[in-house]
């Protein structure tokens, strides 16, 4: 039980440091003087430096996945709409870190994905459950009638994930929301439009 | 003139370390030692490791906005026409690699952005001009009546260069073509599509 607390203390630590200074900035170091074990009780919990980003990319993914459950269920309001509050969401989160850190999945996609196949893996696998909980809402629309035609919601579901990324890249290039609020106009006002 | 030539080509081998392993696993010893240079002398040409990623982003982006300015120009084609060619001009070059590198600009925002004003400055600018380029052609297609009612030339200007950041993202996840095929059939299959 003192094992796990303190392993998911450090992860929760490493998150933090991985989204503020990205993963090949944070040591290893840092992480357990941040989390305040000893170095080398690091290596007890994670057999290496990959396997605890592995950790975090994991942490990450669950605890978005959580969150987007609870905006995405049905609570009475369209389909669609669940859809645009559930990327609503993040303006607030990126606003209080001043439109930085970005999405931990991308970041690790950009950092890491080309030289550890491990954590390609992880935020393929992360980015495919993404898409499958907005696949699941672009279904109910399509039912709805409420889909153009020619978009399936599989293929439209893949597209938001990408180009909420790409919208999170620019986000930290301009330092402001107005890629993400381009995001949802283009999205909401134009694409997904009857 | 054998000054500028030296630094030339250690821009050029720097450029393609850090395509290749991303900016902050890029130490300057390796870069010296790949460019054949004494480490020493990096520092004669580059007064820190920052500025040389500042000549690096340069680089990238003016060699980019050639290679644009190429594609898209009016050569009797229409120009939505041009701007599908300017994109999809981007496969083979991600198919030589194995679907890794991404983009320079996009890397260096997830990367450094955060960290280095200089460098945020950098990437926002080539982004800016990248966005003007595609502009002009969407507006050329606005005269012609060939864009849909309400997206405006620069807006939908921005989102393909955010969408397309945000492709190349999912790319090194997945390693595949798949997300770059998917905005090239949603942009221009359905998008813009009047």
């Amino acid at each position: 039980m003192v094992r796990d607390g303190v392993r998911e203390h450090v992860i929760d630590v490493g998150l933090q440091a991985v989204l503020t200074g990205g993963l090949n900035a944070t040591g290893v170091k840092d992480v357990a003087e941040a989390a305040g074990v000893p170095k080398g009780s690091f290596y007890y919990y994670f057999s290496s430096k990959e396997a605890f980003a592995e950790a975090v990319v994991d942490r990450y993914a669950r605890a978005g996945a959580e969150e987007r459950a609870a905006l995405l269920a049905d609570t009475g309001a369209p389909p669609l709409a669940r859809l645009r509050r559930a990327f609503e969401a993040y303006l607030p989160v990126f606003e209080a870190t001043g439109y930085t850190g970005g999405c931990l999945l991308g970041n690790v996609s950009v950092e890491a994905a080309d030289h550890s196949e491990a954590l390609r893996e992880r935020v393929r696998t992360a980015f495919t459950a993404w898409q499958a909980s907005l696949r699941a809402v672009l279904a109910e629309a399509e039912t709805r009638g409420e889909l153009p035609d020619g978009l399936g919601a599989d293929a439209m579901a893949a597209f938001l994930v990408n180009a909420w990324e790409g919208a999170l890249v620019r986000m930290r290039a301009e330092r402001s929301a107005e890629p993400m609020r381009l995001f949802l106009d283009v999205i909401f006002g134009q694409v997904l439009v009857r």
